[in-house]
């Protein structure tokens, strides 16, 4: 059905297939949105995730906390087109309401950046995804990159399909998965959907959590964070399971995460890490619900630009903030240097 | 020169000395104004604190983290009355650029909750302080309650007079001080003044600090905490020092300091206390200004109503909520019975 190019085809090309990838982009959102088949109509077989959870992942993860700068530095896209080695950014608008928007500005911002195959996945109706699942728009892809949204769209219309699948055993190869906002929250294995910002949690408060994507383990991301002053329901959410680290993810701001286990920071904002390995007590099962939140020792990491954080050992180090800035700028150099000798 | 009542005859009084407690008021208020003495006209003598700082304190602070409820529960309020024993509560508005409303406003609350005799106390020029301190206030006063505004405010015009001087002497004797909003932030040796909220704290951003009363020392305070998403500054402030603990009290949320050591949360939010004892690295002396703050291992408590903190220790430890509404109740019963057999 989707007519992307092979990854090979399009890596021999000559960097300049922007109409072609505008065109597949097209043909997909329409083959998505016409194949109305109804909600009975069953898909031909019912997908189940392959993915070995404890099999090692090989491949990064690119959270971003929302409104990630598109204009000057632009240094988490820098990373994300890093990723792309130069081959294939697929954009999934699936989380959003306004997909052809969101799409014509990723697509300007990516080969803007010098990506020069960026091709478009949108998904309307989880019926037409189960139906004819777009699989070859991953062949020689090397990032998939969800926008926002809402997180419970990628979920309901994503999750548990066989593109879905794809992505997993993708990024488990080597790929790369980036998101941001709601297509940050989806990373983990239990999302945050919705809750109060701008107070302090109380104990019966609605602080819905959803099964996310579970690309990373053990953790529960909020994006927006600082802006939105919600500290209060990241702590409400792992004082229900102190298993759980919390991260909190400004605008403007991202963490790597190599292989499941190594963060890093960058972008202009910070990332809260909070662990509650050491808490010594909360209230959240003892106080009637009305009550405020009570939650004793947990151990706040503030991070920025060049911090790391090891989520085995769960240890912060630190590097220099344009430590980060020359990495990326060096890789940058490396692929152009690339180009010019191909 | 201010009329106020000296505090025996008045607690041999009928407790319905409200009319001539508003005249003394009213009195005290327009003496500040009219006594328009010139800057340069020198005040009698200059006034230092004479408190020893290493002398035990006995005395109490409610630090109230602003918008206190005054209608309904009132447990805040509540809690201040009961510590005036029936005695007088001084209200001092001189945070504030509307005096008057805001006396008309505690006045009520506290007679309302059956304080008999409330006093205003409202500084306009600092000069008319030191010319003609009205002392006599605090004679027999059990409270002195430091409403909001601008914590400049208060200390420019109040700070290092022989009034503020015998505030402290009245505290360290066993008197209880209140303060909420920026009546809060005095409290302490140092006190925030100004700072971004709703985002995270930058290494050469503008974080206004200024000395402040001291009654309470090596803590800094920040209110309106959860719903300004004021964590950000306050970590920046705790980062530079992190010998000082950082106290963000929400809104309708109050710590009351027993003898500056054991600290007990009431009211309806949550106190957040940023213990920076074990920061093992921060990067505001080390990186560009522009950059963001990085801060690791801090130990984060959040504490809610029956918590306590031991400043001491620096350990938490909890009871029940309602077990504080019980005992503000039983002192209010003591009180009505203590009046009944008068």
């Amino acid at each position: 059905m989707a007519r992307a190019t092979p990854g090979k085809k399009r890596k021999a090309g000559n960097g300049h297939n922007g109409t072609t990838t505008r065109r597949e982009s097209m043909a997909l959102r329409r083959t998505q949105t016409e194949q109305t088949g109804e909600a009975d109509s069953m898909p031909p077989a019912r997908t189940m995730s392959p993915a070995d959870q404890r099999r090692p992942v090989k491949g990064r993860l690119i959270i971003i906390g929302g409104h990630e700068d598109k204009e000057s530095e632009r240094l988490i896209l820098r990373q994300v087109t890093n990723c792309a080695r130069g081959g294939r950014v697929v954009v999934c608008t699936v989380a959003s309401d306004v997909p052809g928007e969101l799409w014509e500005v990723y697509e300007h911002a990516f080969r803007d950046l010098g990506c020069s195959d960026v091709v478009h996945l949108d998904i309307e109706r989880r019926a037409d995804l189960l139906l004819d699942p777009p699989l070859q728009l991953l062949d020689g892809a090397d990032v998939f990159f969800f926008t926002g949204g809402g997180q419970l769209k990628i979920t309901t219309r994503f999750a548990g399909t066989r593109l879905c699948a794809a992505v997993e055993e993708f990024y488990r190869r080597g790929g790369t998965v980036a998101g941001t906002s709601a297509g940050a929250a989806v990373m983990a294995d239990t999302m945050l959907v919705s809750g109060t910002s701008r107070e302090s949690h109380k104990i019966g408060e609605t602080l819905q959590m959803a099964p996310g994507l579970g690309f990373i383990r053990d953790v529960i991301i909020d994006q927006h964070f600082a802006e939105r002053g919600r500290i209060g329901r990241l702590l409400g959410a792992v004082a229900q399971n102190p298993r759980f680290i919390g991260l909190g993810i400004d605008e403007d701001t991202a963490v790597v995460v190599e292989r499941e286990e190594h963060l890093t920071v960058i972008g202009s904002g910070a990332v809260y890490v909070a662990d509650a390995e050491d808490v010594t007590y909360t209230n959240v099962a003892e106080e009637e619900r009305e009550r405020t939140l009570s939650l004793f020792n947990v151990r706040l990491h503030v991070l920025s630009q060049g911090d790391n954080y090891d989520l085995r050992t769960r240890r912060p180090s630190h590097e220099f903030a344009k430590a980060v800035e020359k990495k990326i700028a060096r890789t940058e150099e490396r692929h152009h240097q690339g180009e010019a000798h191909a």
